[in-house]
């Protein structure tokens, strides 16, 4: 088995630190008990052969063998498919856990990200946009309170969509936007009390530290 | 083999008609020629049997056989594995297809659904949040006009990737946001003039006609 290649930023500045997506790879490769190593590329200087692995001049990427992967959501459906530990065996569990990795990304994120955009931007007054957009997240935050009130995991056993859709409502969290969804807060402190999460975040943070 | 039965709302606005994401699975399902039927759920009044298939009250969702797949990434990844019409059979271009799937949804609709929600509520005035949201739509583009400059399809051959990029690009053109790419643009004509998208887009837009 070769050895498998995550590559992120080199440094970062302190916000996004804990939050880089490199941190939902390291996750899944640690509850995988995969074995890897983590490669570097400038944050300031982003070269044309970071755009050939990376098109959006973004991280993370890994590499297997001489395939090469981007997309946080692409390079966890690879693992899954190598570790029965990331994604249940049996069609019907596999296709659910296929569906949540990308109802994580698709409708969940697609929400939450922009709501965080114009947070940090502290364009949360009264706009016709901002509410729109917060509507946009309750909605959809509505919704995952009733499907995770029922569950302790999306699908059955832990799987990569959750590690995926706890990433994601840990940034809500973060900005306070899980106030009124206990059952996504209880959610995101089960998902990130994981020994491998634990681990995932002390090595992203140490790994960026290092670069001070 | 079964046949796949893909549901939808059975009336949506005008607004949204020809964009409502059912035009995904039918493009693919056409470029496939994978027999399907298509089945109405009621847009005004959404059930718990709604629920229980899609869990946000959106649809479209996919049934084959005892699976039933929501999220339109995940139906297309679904008939991309049944079809290799849909995605190439090579494990390297398969893994190309599949990264660039989720960088339609993730990458690209991640920035430019929350610009096309601004748009629709009329915000795009002077707001720090409106500025964040188009440079972050700025630049997935020009790294997307990079792209589609040297080639014709994502993945060699047209894919389900070329789908969901195609679909995501479409509603950015609808508000006139590719008229500095052009590149995107061609990309996107050259896709919706293939019978299989005039087909789907031509029944969608029967389908919410005939309940008028």
């Amino acid at each position: 088995m070769t050895d498998l290649i995550l590559t992120t930023f080199d440094w970062v500045p302190e916000t996004p630190r804990g939050y880089v997506r490199d941190i939902r790879a390291r996750w899944a490769l640690e509850e995988a008990g995969l074995p890897y190593r983590v490669n570097s590329v400038p944050f300031r200087d982003r070269g044309a052969e970071h755009f050939s692995h990376q098109p959006f001049g973004q991280v993370p990427w890994l590499t297997d063998g001489d395939i090469s992967i981007f997309e946080s959501g692409a390079i966890l459906l690879h693992l899954g498919n190598r570790s029965e530990v990331l994604m249940p065996a049996n069609p019907r569990s596999r296709s659910e856990a296929v569906e949540w990795l990308f109802a994580a990304l698709n409708s969940v994120e697609m929400a939450s990200l922009p709501w965080s955009i114009l947070q940090f931007s502290g364009d949360t007054g009264d706009t016709p946009g901002w509410k729109h957009l917060v509507e946009f997240l309750s909605a959809r935050l509505q919704h995952m309170e009733m499907v995770l009130a029922g569950r302790e995991w999306l699908v059955g056993t832990f799987s990569v969509a959750d590690i995926l859709m706890a990433d994601v409502l840990r940034l809500v969290d973060r900005f306070d936007g899980l106030a009124a969804y206990p059952a996504c807060r209880d959610y995101v402190a089960r998902a990130t009390a994981r020994p491998s999460f634990v681990k995932a975040h002390a090595d992203q943070m140490a790994h960026f530290a290092a670069a001070d």
